[in-house]
């Protein structure tokens, strides 16, 4: 192991790249893709089954994590790897999104935020200095600078400002975050959908010389080729030997389409969530399992997957519990779901790697295509 | 393996008795508590999971199953065991419990019971010959006889009335059931708290020479000293050589009781719905991890516990679970109780098998009162 933090790139095919990051706590290869911890779980996983996957790193919300049980609590027991019993890395978003989008009356100057939690009302500030002081009480492996996220559309001033306070609380950021070996900080590039503003952002975090460069903002329901032009004219601005992570993306097309535009980290709700709701991922597409044509469905949802959860119990099986609201059923989908992300991540590395990757997306593609002409999946990929 | 039902009794303590149930899908091994797979799932928990803790049996619900998915389905799909991917015995119970604490507008008659579903409210009809066949379709190992349970407090001629169409109920399904090697049935001791008609009871299920022999009726809110005197009342009337089940019973105390009481079997959702709302069973007695009182504690709930659940995560991280409604708190809840709950029951074998119950039971007893009061349970066993 390592006390310092370094990303490698072993090889490139197109402006997709398969590395390493590593770090005191681990390796993470990349394309990776975390499960999201929010709130010091992966939702309805045990996080053996996580790692057992093939997951790397996992996520943790600093917003849920600051309301309850606390960062000071968590520190006391001894930081957030030992308080979820997860020794592997673990990346911390700085809770600026979930801010936004989760707590009540908020107040943003250039201060940071004043807000109430949606818990029990109670007020809370969270600035640039705070944010990281709350991810080094986590203990958080890669911490995210505070950035304010617009909700869009908005008009373009809008963006441009909130860009700005971003950069400003960036540079903050850095200067709190201080020379933390081993760890390391990633700035934000935010900018909505206006390439000029993208640009001015992702060169003004260059500036700062940050270990890593998250692209901010987008998966918030835009169309798939406004975030895939996005990243397009981000990635000439980012350097070719920094990782590059796209927050809160997204569905497996979404990986497959910005993977091969330069991503290497991705995180996303979605495997987790959708699982608890009914819907399977799988190579054959999306399934929802409530449908009743999956009740007499005696097939697992894939064979061929290593997958317990994917290649043992039948659809008739999952349908059933599914139906009845039964735990299993979330637990089931949500590990099917995370297999799937995870094997999908290590076919685009071998891929890449291989130098196969267009093949690889081809595969993939037809491999839904193929599930919805036969009439197999609810949905693609 | 064999293909009969066979039970051997290997040594006795006073009344308690230690043995073995042998049949073609396992063995069972007694005194024996089963935990409860209402819809074809032991809730919030991996099956695999449930047999490593040392369970031998499962119990399913024949009321929830055939409301949803329904029998023949099952049938259909294989059966239960390969539905719900549960290779080893499961006992079924008849339905009868659940048709009069959970179905509407019940009516019941010498042929048996039409309800409506609290599903969707379709109209469904119960007899005797009914169960027996949804229990083949289902393909469980130990069958129970279609019974009617009054609520208690009742006039003793309402009490003995049912008890009395229970019998005629028991002959029918002996009827149905006829003789299938491997498989069992069981009949229900009913009479309420009234001895004469307990023993009435008894008397003529003994007659009917079945398989096995369960005490129904009890653990619905009286005193355990009523419990308890009901054990000592039937059991002399019970052949050595068969089972004995004492239906939805109980707790940790309870069992320990009843098994000092002669009895062999038990089944109770106790370990996993206290478990999905919060409650821990453990060598220390009942822990409300809601408490806040557990907030900042870092031990685990059973350091000496075998079980990760037990001796893994601290009572903080379990409070904070539960206190976030999140299923990994349930999950981890319910695989401590369930592992509790199988601990307790090899000690209780263990200690029949060497003649020493009453030291096991006496050590037991004093690990919850010496908890209670150190002030670490939150209630006694």
């Amino acid at each position: 192991m390592t006390d310092t933090f370094t990303f490698t790139v072993s090889k490139t095919d197109g402006a997709a790249r398969v590395g390493e990051i590593r770090m005191p706590r681990g390796v993470i290869r990349t394309p990776a893709f975390m499960p999201v911890g929010t709130a010091a779980t992966v939702k309805a996983m045990y996080l053996d089954q996580v790692k057992g996957l093939g997951a790397d790193v996992v996520l943790g919300n600093v917003y849920h994590l600051m309301l309850r049980p606390g960062a000071e609590r968590v520190a006391r027991m001894g930081g957030l790897h030992r308080f979820m019993n997860w020794p592997f890395p673990i990346l911390t978003d700085s809770g600026g999104f979930q801010v936004m989008s989760l707590a009540q009356l908020r107040k943003i100057d250039e201060t940071g935020v004043t807000f109430q939690s949606h818990i029990d009302g109670s007020t809370y500030v969270l600035t640039p200095e705070r944010s990281i002081e709350i991810q080094g009480l986590l203990g958080s492996d890669i911490q995210m600078q505070l950035d304010e996220c617009v909700r869009l559309p908005a008009p373009d001033e809008a963006v441009e400002k909130a860009m700005r306070l971003s950069l400003r609380w960036a540079e903050r950021c850095r200067i709190a975050f201080g020379d933390q070996p081993g760890r390391a900080l990633f700035g934000i590039v935010q900018g909505g959908t206006v390439e000029r503003l993208r640009v001015e952002s992702a060169r003004a975090l260059v500036g700062m010389d940050l270990k890593g460069y998250a692209i901010g903002g987008l998966a918030v329901g835009e169309p798939q080729a406004a975030m895939l032009a996005t990243i397009e004219a981000v990635e000439p601005h980012l350097p070719a030997d920094k990782p590059r992570y796209l927050m809160g993306v997204g569905t497996p097309d979404d990986i497959v389409e910005a993977v091969g535009r330069g991503i290497d980290m991705f995180d996303c709700v979605l495997p987790t969530r959708a699982g608890r709701h009914g819907t399977a991922y799988t190579r054959f597409g999306r399934l929802n399992l409530k449908n009743a044509r999956h009740a007499d469905d005696p097939e697992p949802l894939d064979a061929a997957s290593t997958c317990a959860a994917s290649n043992t119990y039948s659809k008739a099986y999952l349908h059933h519990l599914v139906r009845s609201n039964e735990i299993l059923g979330m637990m089931l989908l949500t590990w099917n779901n995370l297999a799937y992300y995870q094997d999908l991540m290590a076919g685009l590395r071998k891929a890449i790697g291989e130098g196969t990757l267009a093949d690889f997306v081809a595969a993939t593609k037809e491999g839904w295509a193929k599930a919805a002409r036969d009439g197999v999946a609810d949905g693609a990929g």
